[in-house]
């Protein structure tokens, strides 16, 4: 299928000086690629893709709200036990992002089990150490919960953070869902236990700032506690 | 302040022959006391007796409904920090809810950190077995996430879960989290990984069967994938 650029219904432009409070650290979960493809007669493949190009255009947004580090769920070595096709679309999805991604001001990081063939060898630089600088991206690419925590218990380190396989990545404050799951899905258990969670119902590759915004407006009325 | 038994305005029973699919394992997130005392003017103490009530009468509702296994955030270690008389309160309130109900087909487990001043010594014996048998409650005392994870690094385990402080706590299908913040605030971790998160708006003291019926409803529409 030719792809083109998605067309732009709305023209909301995020600015920080919208907010009284900004998340520094953004979690997102682009849920629904495969129920948006299927709803549309299109293969699967062309979700991950459209997919992948609206990550790019988030990444716009939240550079443009001065957002410091967002840590997206690319895929989760649970999903790279379905079907061969769906693995290689939505591997082949998240290389194409990193290329595009890093072209612009991001320091990107792929967070995952780079120790396996489910790994994509072009990513693997970008699991090694964080590449390029400006507003911090981690990506999780054949992550798992279970492989994050047990890292810590190997690590002989006496700080949980600093033994997590994704030790590099901060504190969330605000995860937003597409898609209308309301659930983790074992993203970043350690990182998220503080993080205000919200739903979008829409499909990932439907993402609009209009959506966001919805997600930031919400956050402002939001009081953090940190467990206090 | 004399405490009368709440009025029973929603005469609804909840029963499983009215859902196709009840959660074996539900979380319990009793937030918004406090906000429910100071909104009418009472001490903080009664918003925690009052949930306490309230949490007995929502046993018996999982009882009708078949569940098999409820955790429930009691206090947490950060919660410790809290005013002295809040945290008397809130201790206070756990112990009374514990004896009030072992009274009934209750296999009662207390998680948390048991080795601190901050853990109510009535519930020692609780802290070291299962006490009782029928549905199984675990409810968190002096609990930490990070106390929960760390149990696991130095428990020399394979298994990340059999390491973990709350090992006896098996995997939870639904959270439900009175009072409307959206956020776990560091609730059992690993056991939540693939939970479905339902938020009630109103504060926990005004539990109805209604509330836990709507979360009920939702988890009907939900599709578990645990990951996949």
């Amino acid at each position: 299928m030719l792809m083109t650029i998605p067309q732009q219904a709305d023209p909301l432009i995020l600015s920080a000086a919208n907010y009284k409070r900004v998340p520094k650290h953004v979690g997102l979960i682009p849920d629904g690629n495969r129920r948006w493809a299927r709803e549309r007669g299109l293969p699967v493949a062309d979700g991950y893709q459209w997919g992948g190009l609206k990550g790019l255009q988030m990444l716009q947004d939240c550079q443009g709200l001065g957002i410091e580090e967002v840590s997206i769920y690319g895929f989760t070595q649970d999903n790279t036990k379905r079907p061969k096709d769906q693995r290689i679309a939505f591997a082949k999805a998240c290389v194409a992002f990193v290329e595009a991604a890093t072209q612009f001001d991001i320091a990107m990081l792929v967070v995952g089990d780079a120790n396996s063939p489910m790994f994509p060898k072009e990513l693997q630089p970008f699991s090694q150490e964080r590449q390029g600088s400006g507003l911090k991206v981690n990506l999780l690419v054949n992550y798992g919960w279970e492989w994050d925590l047990r890292a810590a218990m190997v690590s002989g380190k006496k700080q949980l953070h600093e033994g997590l396989a994704s030790a590099q990545v901060s504190r969330i404050d605000m995860i937003v869902r597409w898609g209308g799951f309301r659930r983790l899905s074992g993203f970043l258990p350690v990182q998220s236990v503080y993080a205000d969670f919200f739903v979008v119902e829409d499909y990932w590759p439907d993402y609009e700032p209009r959506q966001f915004h919805e997600a930031l407006d919400w956050f402002q009325t939001q009081e953090p506690t940190l467990g206090g």
